[in-house]
């Protein structure tokens, strides 16, 4: 059940790459006082969560990187950056939009991730791993850029392990024979519905534990450095 | 007008690898305290600055990446880096000094990346995304690696956008028939003079707008930058 | 002496990934209060630790990425860190153990990023930079990932000099006609035994100095990262 040829079709990887830059605009237009970015900021942001997904995959998969193939992906990104930060004061739930459109890119991204590492002939672990990178890349590379914690690495709601959770569903019903397109469209779904329903019922990962519990301290509330 | 093979001159890329490299030892030069830097990172910090734009730009063209390819270029930035650093006391104006070199660094990694981009094939917006990432991404990592809040990213003087129009410049032209040399020494000095009239008259980009401002606000100003 | 074919045997390469993986959840396991990481933290960081340095080498070889090419790698990486994890608190000197055991991978990661860049024709300066790379490029990822201070970068005992020195030995013993193997497993063993020593007695680089001295205060001490 392997594809000979395996093509994401460009309207759905646009529509991705363009939720992705609306979802980016608007979580920087949250940003005031110090920390505002200016045009080029909200459009880098935007470029960074629409395309770096997509980058972050084809780097992964040493192949050529498919968003740099034609002009319609930065075009897409930028115009829907720019969009999202012009109506970013029109939404009255912008907190609640951005955590939607979030569910239903990172749904998108890793399917498309996982796809195409399968199609090109990755087993099904570093298939996996290669759509989850996808899917929350864009959003590392952000928060990295931005000098942001890493949001995903820190307690909250599920995010990430909602994109593994979909991209092993994909590669498991691809490994069990399904279709390659049905299989993407299940596991990105069920992406988007676990990440949606982690928000809404606030559910998270339980912290680490150890066996046996001691006290290390290496208190990073204080990192020091910084000490001014 | 598609050349069958593009060189750009080792000579010409070890000029620029170079000046990167002092560029970014006299900003780590300027740290001091906790943030001081020691002699590896005075080094790190010119390899990043000097080679990190071609690196980018290479992974982004899926190419060998070049700068790895013969002993010059890194003996080159390292060489670079502990110059800049020894002499960055002689100096008595550190400041302009950084910025000078920096608008001519950006302007020839900028027109390097987009010139390698286009002759390898990509259309004219990737093209002009891959020499602005060529320009400014060694900043970037820079900036990253040593924990400050990315520079591009913050409202300022034109910095992205001084490559960015240098880059599309030499796009055009390559487009309109110029000969890609003619067109990368136009559109690389098109970089270096925004860039310099930018910083010389203080000219921004306009902070970012809604079409309805509401207060959003995330409130970050807890995370000051850089206050000198 | 140039190998036909170059191959760091499965077994080794696992245990070097295993070490990371179990160090990388060691030092995430010293986090507490907000910094404090959950269950998938934890296993990001063991996978970036244990196998950041593999893949950074093989990004800038341009070569498929060797350790996503079969199930194990992810899979030693996670359950490397879920052990790490769960054993923390057992050992009574963390901080030596996990120093022990860096000294170890770095030794690893760094002998098998120059043989392969020399196995794929590489220069010496190259090869040494990219197994330096391969050395503490985990570690560099961990720490942006987790918004510290990049530790290599400052001043400390001899951390990515260690790694060089290690590199160099192996890549110079290599162009005297040394075979590729018994270069490796010196050069690894002098980075490990360089940095053991370091540590041990305290050893630094000095920090960077200027022919003439003078005040530039860029003053960055004003950083702080995330206060809550």
């Amino acid at each position: 059940m392997t594809e000979p040829l395996f093509v994401i079709p460009l309207w759905a990887d646009l529509i991705a790459v363009g939720l992705g830059g609306v979802q980016g605009a608007l979580f920087a237009s949250g940003f005031t006082g110090q920390r505002r970015l200016d045009l080029l900021g909200v459009t880098i942001i935007g470029i960074v969560v629409g395309m770096g997904g997509g980058l972050i995959r084809d780097l992964l998969l040493n192949t050529t990187l498919n968003t740099l193939q034609n002009n319609w992906y930065l075009l897409t990104a930028i115009l829907a950056a720019l969009v999202g930060m012009l109506l970013a004061g029109l939404f009255q739930r912008l907190n609640r939009l951005i955590i939607g459109l979030d569910a239903v890119v990172i749904g998108l991204f890793g399917a498309f991730g996982t796809s195409k590492a399968l199609a090109v002939g990755l087993p099904l672990v570093p298939a996996v791993f290669v759509g989850v990178c996808a899917a929350v890349g864009g959003g590392i590379l952000r928060d990295v850029i931005m000098g942001l914690p890493v949001a995903i690495m820190h307690v909250g709601s599920l995010y990430a392990v909602a994109a593994g959770a979909g991209c092993l569903v994909l590669a498991v019903a691809h490994a069990l024979g399904a279709p390659l397109v049905a299989a993407a469209i299940v596991g990105g779904s069920v992406t988007t519905i676990i990440r949606l329903l982690a928000v809404m019922f606030d559910i998270s990962l339980p912290e680490q534990r150890r066996l046996y519990r001691r006290k290390v301290a290496v208190e990073t509330a204080a990192i020091p450095i910084v000490k001014p």
